[in-house]
């Protein structure tokens, strides 16, 4: 039970020990399904792992259950004739996208085979070639590559502290009061726009890697009236406006470009995206060639087969699809309401499941490892106080029972214990900006002990991954809240990337 | 026989009726099997294409035959527990590269799940992330993305005419003396980096997509002494070093940085490729850098595992492979010493198949339509006066003997006709550089005809794809002898790739 565990089942296992929480039968289940053994090669683990019973409430969407395909070299050819070239398309490939354009309502579409990366890169380089660009500072770090691509001054726009305005009809649990990341507000857009000249494009996530969607349709309007578009990075929104149940879709509400990525919540293999463009704010010849940079010039026929296929499937039976999901989830949050212990809760998007141990003195690793190790449930992220499990179109009937299952047997075994701290991946602080990301990339840097770090300007992104959005960025100072929340994560055993460091123990600074 | 039919075909059917080169009964044999039909969605096709009698003389290198997996969806995961995360490798997916390294001789190599692509990006912004770079003008499109991006000032190394000097035997065509790009020298190099200060890395691209070398181990010793990396686009020489009858690899040849596309020559899916590092002239944390920015936070483990495959399979049954690839290939050539009409050769690479119709007056595309449509055969490119057929280790006898049979048979039938006039893709003219790309992109622009072209400095890339190589870049002027081949090409029905306007009509130029 110890050498191939993986740190947080060590962790859930040390704390069952020491409090008594777990009755002795359910360590005893513990299994070794799930675990990775050595001399491994990618291809056989994957295979192994399939075979295992775990059930994935991660990504990809398709849940390795729906839209099945035969043996991928069996067709994945290159641009010959008849088959199109993604780069200059105008038959086969073309066809395919406008169906996509068809479905989602852009006036055109274009398939993306590095993901929605190559998106965000290409309309940021599209839209703001230069100058400045206002952006959620909660976004992917993708987009600030893009703003240290094109040498771009970035201005943020800071989310509001979440405070459960959903109104899913859940509680939202203490821990995340003030913590959690909400919306961008329009005000903040509105503001930053008359303050700062020479912003070229806005850039927002909507909705968030937890769910939590800003309103879209009124930073368009604000965006428009200064002449602005807004890209609406949608990567967790592919799913949206396929069903009432679910927010309305970006393009609904009037975005310029949004990037959805495929693979997140619908049943396309991982790696796939779109980018959809409307209106005529945006250089499409521009975008054109930025997508022409970004993405291979051979692109895979089987991610490009996956993503038509899923288009397809939505196009034909979508709407029976998403009524039996909807029928479904609906059923799951209906059981979800009979909790005690557990706080089991969804912002704007009801298909990401926020599941908080946080009342049971469970940090969101140690719940997560129970899941795997208890229950062969793999959900999406672990957090300081709660675990993400991701549903899709692509669940079927056992998933949902087994999560529900687990999650009751679980709430029911449980004691009440307040839990030390609640550390949010999400929580970003706003940090004092001394330089560009471009500019601080050019500079000379030394590395220094994490610990010795408050007040220096930092050389490298940190960020936890999933989901990948940086708590600090190069140039920006660090300051002893963010320092202090950057070690007790490094001391509860998180992998903090980013860092050039893979140990964790010094960062690339700056000198000023 | 009229409405379905490939242009390449009416072609090459229009000269059979003018010229009753072919009997009768040949033209009797056009199968409907590899043509393409309406309502078309891209895995149908693509299953229908394979099911096919077509036989592959193209990318990619599995050549549908070797190397099969299983349903993609099936094994399609993302980051979790125990499969490491390719941005931030220290688990199956390092110990894969480092099993790709140790393969290659690298000391370190890093899987693409973007192709090539993403590594000549990347490789450039590390080397070379300001001031200039040293490059062939011969190279492929991604390498002028990456001067763009980094806004760098290129100074060009033009290749030299082939003169067939790789003494395989074979007699050099006369369409190809002094049309056809050879090696780089390395006494350009020498002169360029005595002239030119600030440069900060040399780019080669050795082999050529037809199978050029140059001698990468003087050009990296001359690089050397001027402290200078050279980085290496072998895109295409992902297999040499693997046997005795292939070139060496550039690894092996002391480059700092190569890049091998797995997909072209070995038997890996489409868009995998490998970075190699080697020495210390390479920022590697700035490298890692780069391809973090380039590809996609969610690679796929389609792909990944592909590669993981295609390494296991050289380390376990390479040699053996290569043994049978070999001495198939060798058989192949002997047979070729046969012909009297078609000349069929190779330059350093005995993989890439050069046919050339020229002296029974056919053009590659009318090549590649007859074998196409005749011997469904599909060869990897037409350009001017001949077809890239390409062989890999993923061959078996059945193509091998198909291909032959298929040149025999048509060096039979054809009478000896001088072809008219020889256009080659690659042939590259020295164009006047009137501003760096990154100017270029950022300038006013205006659409003119093409025709009206001549001595303005062009806005867009101009390049036939495959191979990709831009003929003009933006900031180059249009020169009259460009401008005619351009026209000329256009005329005979090639695609000039790379201008917004698909039509050919138009390009967009900057006014001075």
């Amino acid at each position: 039970m110890d050498t191939n565990l993986s740190a947080a089942h060590r962790l859930a296992a040390r704390k069952y020990q020491r409090g008594g929480i777990l009755t002795r039968s359910v360590i005893g289940m513990m299994p070794t399904t799930c675990q990775v053994r050595k001399a491994r090669v990618t291809y056989d683990e994957l295979i192994r792992y399939r075979d295992t019973d775990c059930y994935p409430f991660h990504m990809p969407g398709h849940k390795r259950r729906l839209g099945g395909m035969c043996d991928p070299v069996s067709f994945d050819i290159t641009e010959i004739e008849g088959f199109d070239n993604l780069h200059h398309a105008e038959g086969i490939l073309l066809e395919a996208q406008d169906r996509a354009a068809a479905l989602y309502g852009a006036e055109e579409t274009y398939f993306l085979v590095n993901g929605s990366t190559c998106g965000i890169l290409s309309a940021i380089g599209a839209c703001a070639p230069s100058g400045k660009i206002l952006m959620s500072r909660n976004s992917h770090k993708a987009a600030y590559h893009g703003v240290f691509v094109n040498r771009l001054e970035a201005v943020y726009l800071y989310p509001e502290k979440y405070t459960g305005d959903a109104k899913n009809g859940f509680d939202l649990p203490e821990e995340f009061s003030g913590e959690w990341n909400g919306p961008v507000r329009v005000e903040e857009v509105r503001a930053a726009l008359q303050r700062e000249a020479e912003i070229r494009a806005v850039f927002l996530t909507s909705p968030t890697y937890d769910g939590v969607t800003s309103d879209v349709r009124a930073i368009v309007q604000t965006a428009h009236e200064f002449h602005v578009p807004l890209i609406v990075d949608a990567a967790h929104g592919a799913h949206f406006g396929m069903h009432p149940d679910f927010p309305e879709n970006a393009l609904a509400q009037g975005a310029d470009i949004v990037i959805h990525s495929l693979h997140k919540t619908l049943p396309s293999l991982t790696q796939t995206a779109l980018l959809h463009v409307n209106g005529d704010l945006v250089d499409r010849k521009k975008l054109r060639k930025m997508l022409d940079i970004y993405q291979t010039s051979s692109p895979s026929y089987v991610l490009m087969a996956s993503m038509d296929e899923c288009i397809r499937m939505l196009q034909v039976k979508g709407t029976e699809l998403f009524e039996t999901f909807a029928r479904r989830l609906r059923g799951f949050w209906e059981e979800m309401r009979d909790l005690k212990r557990l706080n089991v809760f969804h912002a704007d998007d009801p298909c990401k499941i926020i599941i908080s141990g946080g009342r049971c003195g469970l940090s969101g690793m140690e719940l997560a490892g129970i899941l795997r190790e208890t229950y062969h449930i793999e959900p999406e992220m672990a957090a300081g106080s709660y675990v993400l499990a991701l549903a899709s179109v692509g669940d079927d009937e056992e998933g949902f029972s087994r999560l529900a299952q687990a999650l009751r047997e679980l709430d029911h075994r449980m004691y009440t214990e307040p839990y030390e701290s609640a550390l949010d991946s999400f929580s970003i602080c706003q940090n004092e900006i001394c330089m560009t990301i471009a500019e601080a990339e050019m500079r000379q840097q030394r590395k220094a002990r994490l610990e010795d770090c408050e007040n220096h300007v930092s050389g490298e992104y940190i960020y936890l991954y999933p989901p990948g959005i940086p708590l600090i960025v190069p140039g920006e100072r660090m300051k002893k809240e963010l320092l202090d929340q950057l070690l007790a994560y490094r001391e509860k055993g998180y992998s903090l990337q980013g860092m050039e460091d893979y140990e964790m123990k010094y960062l690339q600074i700056i000198d000023r």
